[in-house]
């Protein structure tokens, strides 16, 4: 097993990559510039643009994995719901995964998303929720499923797509919901939010590294949701911050509107992957914020000294 | 309104365009090679190599349409349902309309396919029936349904997206099903095929052009079959071919055994399209059957003397 990973420096990428090491097998991942990257025994780093076919496919022959995790997608930065080059990473990982087919691979592990859901039934169940994703993100996930299932199946290669619900945990971006409450009370200011009702299906991190590679290792095939299925209010989760950093003064609910509008409930049922991976998240929702707070304390302290 | 129609020149598309000028409006048709396409006096042909992404936006720059009607696919030849070059177009694709939506395009009316639906129903309704595609060209056409509707939601354009069951009629290709079964029983040679109990959605190409062009024109948005709604089995199709040249002795049904598994039924319910474009089919199976035999025996005659 020979496992090619993309996306290893972003979020999730990270947290699936120290999963990844802690298993056997040769790693290696693929960064777009030379970054401070992860090291381990098993792991090798590479780097290639993903956005140019030529050398996705210089990398793909020279690399010969037999499993791909393909987690890369654009820049969170700007737009992120609704930019255009959500389209341009639809392309990518097409010639990417085309590649990879050619060069003798075996499995694909992609990376979708509860964007890609309707949203108005509330709990997403895979193979039964329709999917009619509401942004651009969202359909271009969807569109990248669709055409890697049909392109597995033609090329005799194994295929599964995990779709993410909410992410939080270290190393996440500033702008994340955890990241900006949690951090605006570490900084001594007053975190500002909506009244918070909207009932979100927040993962930690490190599970959702730790599922993906679980799923990558198997050989189950089809969707998979990776949530935490457990339902609590974003209010609920700030308040569990305000409590662990010892602000309530701090947080303050209700004090802006919704931006537009948002889905009462995204939830996920987790009763197939549970089956399939014989798995479920470990991390508590109290759990996961204490990391995640002692994660943007230490970045705060480098930021100080650095 | 300024239409710009792809795939002009392809069996679907030359039906089309004479729904196109037959109304207002103006019409620019591209072609990959210079052809010898059809003439009106509100059609221009323009030339352009639609897998080239700089081609495609110096076209929609050049232009300016208001409407697209993307009918252009892979060539018809090779394996049609699981060559690669499916994910070409998709790509290609995905180019084309972002061009189009960048040039102040208004309305997109794509050309999907009932290869993207899950056939163990049977009849496949809009909205309903889950899309499951068996084949890569079932799976490029879902995945490019799913990333224009995003970008068209994400640019405030337009967008419909119809779905053709078995096209029939004038120009259709030699392998096709009637072309095939006609074509031989018009040389006097014995056409076999399998029992032929299996029903499908077959209807007259000149309707499917007649009913793009309607969607075209109408604003209305989402998904519409584009089929008979009529069931016939494919012997009942070859009986009929057969009546009308009049060789039942040269019809083996049943001579074949099918090559893999065939769906019983592929049946287009036609209510949703029906009801939004105030549009039924015109021809009967026989009419239609009678104009296909009519164009294999002008084409051989031109064959022969040509």
């Amino acid at each position: 097993m020979k496992v090619l990973v993309t996306g290893a420096t972003g979020f999730i990428g990270r947290h699936a990559l120290r999963a990844l090491t802690r298993g056997a097998g040769e790693i290696v991942a693929v960064a777009h510039a030379a970054k401070p990257g992860a090291t381990a025994a098993n792991l090798r780093w590479t780097h290639a643009d993903l956005k140019d076919a030529t050398a996705s496919a210089t990398l793909m022959r020279r690399e010969r994995p037999t499993h791909l995790l393909h987690l890369a997608w654009r820049p969170v930065s700007g737009d992120v719901a609704h930019a255009r080059d959500n389209l341009d990473w639809l392309k990518a990982s097409v010639d990417l995964a085309t590649a990879f087919v050619d060069a003798g691979g075996e499995r694909i592990v992609g990376s979708g998303s509860c964007f890609e859901y309707d949203w108005s039934d509330g709990v997403c169940i895979e193979d039964v929720t329709p999917l009619s994703p509401a942004t651009l993100y969202g359909a271009g996930k969807c569109a990248l499923r669709a055409a890697l299932s049909g392109l597995a199946r033609q090329a005799g290669v194994s295929f599964a797509w995990p779709r993410v619900f909410f992410a939080y945990g270290p190393s996440e971006h500033s702008s994340r919901f955890v990241a900006s409450i949690g951090g605006a009370m570490l900084r001594g200011e007053p975190a500002e939010m909506t009244a918070g009702t909207q009932v979100r299906d927040y993962l930690y991190a490190g599970d959702i590294g730790e599922s993906l590679v679980r799923l990558l290792r198997s050989n189950v095939e089809g969707e998979f949701n990776i949530g935490s299925g457990v339902a609590a209010s974003l209010a609920d989760i700030a308040r569990e911050l305000a409590r662990q950093i010892g602000t309530p003064e701090l947080l303050h609910l209700g004090a802006r509107e919704p931006k537009s509008f948002e889905p009462p409930v995204i939830l996920a049922n987790m009763d197939k992957t549970a089956a399939a991976l014989n798995w479920r998240p470990r991390t508590t929702l109290s759990d996961g914020l204490a990391e995640t707070i002692a994660a943007l304390r230490a970045d705060s302290r480098t930021k100080r000294n650095g």
